[in-house]
């Protein structure tokens, strides 16, 4: 259900690329209940002054090494596991990314059911039980 | 009142890429009352490994022609227009684009009509009557 | 609190990125009550062909010196504050970035304060209280 974007200045290893898109997708996988193969996601790597951010707004040292990550998904999903997200996000990109905590920033953006599909034409969340959703 | 953006790997020819982008303006008008000249779109090309998707979610296989399409437009779709737009699109590009149905990823986020500006810093649809809209 | 999404066609100075980028943030700051340090965005310059828009739509003329604004923030600002912040906008990006008022589009996707983190895997604007969202 997530379309997730995730942007970041120019500069790291193609590895590191991949593990930021893993730890983000395990973080929605353990908790925001999304399906293991419901990955989609957009990585975009910005020059210099592409990408703004400050870097200390409300008291966090934020670097060059920041990783915006905007998560498009259905709404439904309580405030506690929002803020057991992002400490997983957080926590996951510094163990398996080398992401500096103060610079993951998480943004979310819900809408519906209805307002996906994934293929073929169809709105597969009206349509298909949930149990299948996998 | 659509801001359309369309992401695809990197690849396509010229002619498939407007092809692409007329395909989802066409079902646009035809299946959400957009109107004709109302046609704003960002289309982003991408390396492979950076339009992450899942090659079988939902029971459906996509290959590395998808196109990723979101859709920024004020609520007031009913169901019933969003699902004849899913499979407008798909069918559209499918016919018009050479996209295979299972490559077309579709996501609808709302807002409202006071949450766009078409230039000049006015909110027209706060200002202008709706029969003006063209 | 916003997250900024901005596009242009590419050919454009440095200066006057900057000046986009800085002449936008001033007026979600003088009238979106958005914090001085609150500055999170993204510049992305596409070739021509890509960021498509309608010359005459509304009655307004566009060139390709447009410039598309896409800010996500927390709802809760009135109708009032948006039109005067997209006055305020087209206002400041022709005195300071040579953007012609035409050229100024601006789209608004609201979402709610748990939907957001700066960084540390915590949601500040659930856990700090507003006088210190500096």
């Amino acid at each position: 259900m997530p379309l997730v974007r995730i942007e970041v200045i120019k500069g790291r290893s193609e590895t590191d690329l991949v593990a930021i898109g893993n730890a983000i997708h395990r973080a929605l996988v353990e908790c925001l209940n999304v399906p293991e193969r419901d990955h989609f996601q957009i990585i975009t790597e910005h020059s210099a002054g592409r990408l703004l951010y400050d870097s200390g707004y409300l008291g966090i040292a934020r670097t060059d090494g920041i990783v915006f990550v905007q998560v498009f998904l259905s709404a439904g999903r309580t405030t506690e596991q929002k803020k057991a997200f992002y400490a997983r996000v957080a926590g996951l990109l510094a163990s398996e990314a080398r992401v500096a905590p103060g610079d993951a920033i998480i943004v979310l953006v819900e809408n519906t059911r209805e307002d996906w599909s994934f293929g073929r034409g169809v709105a597969q969340y009206l349509e298909l039980p949930m149990e299948q959703w996998k």
